[in-house]
C-alpha cells in the first residue's frame, strides 16, 4: 500500500472542520470521497491537526494510503477534480515511507491569526479574518505576547473539552505584526492545544485594545484558569500555515 | 445640499457590477437603497468608475448629495449598516465642495490585477484572483509591458461596445511583480476604456506563458485592431484601488 503526503489548503468557512462527523461536510469526508471516486479506495486521510469549523489551511498535511502505486501528480489532480466543487485543494502529493504519520511524525506546526481593525465591516476579507471596531497597539500585543513563549501549563488557554492530558506546552515563537490593514498573529510549537491559539488571540486583542496591560496576560497564563482567558477569538481569523516533519 | 464624497469597497461577486440596472442588485443600487433606509433621501450615488460584474474595489470613489448636513461618521456608520448583508462597505464619508464630481474631478484611477499560476484550484482566493495552470513569467510580462507606457490608440485593448468618442489614452505606469504565491499587475492612468485593464492583462498572461513575445503585444497594440487582443482576462481577478483627485 504506497502511502501519500499530501499538503492541503482550504476555506474553512463551509466545513464542520477538518473531523468526519455524521451531520455536516468535513475537509477529511470531502478528500476521502474524492479519494473513493478517483480509484475505488475506501481510505481513511489522517490529518496532522484537527481544525475547528471555519479554521482555514494553507498548509495542512495529512497521510493516505493507495492500493496501487500512481503517479504523484495523478493523486493530486484527481483528488481535486472530484473534491469539486468544495473549497479544498490538494497543492502536492508525495508518496513517503510507510512510517510516515501526518499526524505524530510531525515536529513543527505553524498557525497564523488575522485581524483587521477597523469600523466598517469586512467584504473581500468577510470569513477570512477577524473585524474589531477599535485601532489595535500592534507593539504592546507583540510584546506582551513574549511571555508565553516558553514552556508553560497553558491550562488559562486552552478549551474545557480540550482532550490533552497535559496542559504543558512549549510556544517556540510569537510575533505580531501590521501588514497592510491587517494585524497578524504568527505562532509555531511542536503541538497546540484545543483552542490553543484562538484562546491567545481573544486575550492579545483585549492588550491591543489597551483593556489589558502586559501584566494581566501574565497573570492570566501564571493563574491556570480557563475563566482568565479573554473571550474566544472566532474561527474565520484563523490559518494552519505549514506542519514540518523531520528530514528523512 | 451638503454633498459627501464616499470611498467604497466591495467585493464584486454577488454584484451586476457598479451601475445600477433594472435586473439585478448593483453595488450602486444597494448604497442608494441604504441612503434611503438611513435618511429618507431618494439619491444618485455618482462612481468614479463603473466596474463590470465581478469586479472588486479597495478604493472606489463615489459622491452623494444628502438633505441634512449630517455628521461624516454617521453618514460612513449608517450606510453600512443599511448596505447589510451585502458585501459594500463606506469606509470613509468626508463633507466636499458642491462641485467636486466622484468621475469627472478625478485625476488618476488607479487598477490591480491579480493571477495565481498553479494547477490546483483556488480555494481561499476563489473569486478573488485568476488562476492560471501555467509557470507565468512576470518578469518577461513586466518588460514587454512597458510598450503601452505613454499616449497611444488603445483600440485593440479595449471593449467593442467601449463608448468612449476616442481610444487614445495616457497610461502612466504598469509593472507586473510577484507577491507571494501571486502575480501582481498594477496600472494606473487618468481615465482608462472599458475593459482595458482585463483586455491589457489577457495579453500580458501570453506572455508570461511564452507563447507571446514582447514584439507580439507590441505589434498588437500598433495594430489598433480588437481581434489582436488576446483573450479577456475574467472580471475576478480586478480591482479598483484608489481614486486621485486635485488637492484643493
Amino acid at each position: 500500500m504506497p502511502r501519500y503526503k499530501l499538503t492541503i489548503e482550504y476555506d474553512g468557512t463551509p466545513f464542520c472542520g477538518w473531523q468526519r462527523q455524521d451531520n455536516g461536510q468535513s475537509v477529511q469526508g470531502t478528500l476521502e470521497a474524492a479519494v473513493l471516486a478517483f480509484c475505488g479506495d475506501e481510505v481513511t486521510v489522517g490529518g496532522a491537526g484537527r481544525t475547528d469549523s471555519g479554521v482555514h489551511a494553507r498548509g495542512q498535511v495529512a497521510h493516505v494510503d493507495l492500493s496501487k502505486d500512481w503517479p504523484e501528480d495523478t493523486v493530486r489532480d484527481a483528488i481535486n477534480a472530484h473534491a469539486r466543487p468544495w473549497p479544498v485543494a490538494v497543492l502536492s502529493a508525495e508518496r513517503v515511507a510507510d512510517d510516515f504519520d501526518a499526524r505524530f511524525s510531525a515536529t513543527r506546526r505553524y498557525y497564523e491569526y488575522r485581524l483587521i481593525d477597523r469600523r466598517p465591516p469586512l467584504t473581500l476579507e468577510a470569513d477570512r479574518a477577524w473585524q474589531v471596531p477599535r485601532p489595535l497597539d500592534h507593539d504592546a500585543m507583540h510584546a506582551a505576547a513574549q511571555v508565553l513563549v516558553g514552556r508553560h501549563d497553558f491550562t488559562t488557554f486552552r478549551a474545557a473539552e480540550c482532550q490533552a492530558k497535559s496542559a504543558v506546552k512549549t510556544l517556540d515563537r510569537i510575533e505580531i505584526e501590521r501588514e497592510g490593514h491587517a494585524v497578524v498573529l504568527r505562532v509555531s510549537a511542536r503541538s497546540f492545544l484545543h483552542h490553543q491559539v484562538r484562546s491567545i488571540t481573544g486575550s492579545l486583542k483585549l492588550v491591543g485594545e489597551e483593556r489589558w496591560m502586559a501584566d494581566d496576560l501574565k497573570a492570566a497564563l501564571e493563574a491556570r484558569d480557563r475563566s482568565r482567558c479573554g473571550a474566544l477569538a472566532p474561527s474565520c481569523g484563523l490559518y494552519l500555515m505549514r506542519v514540518d516533519y523531520e528530514a528523512k
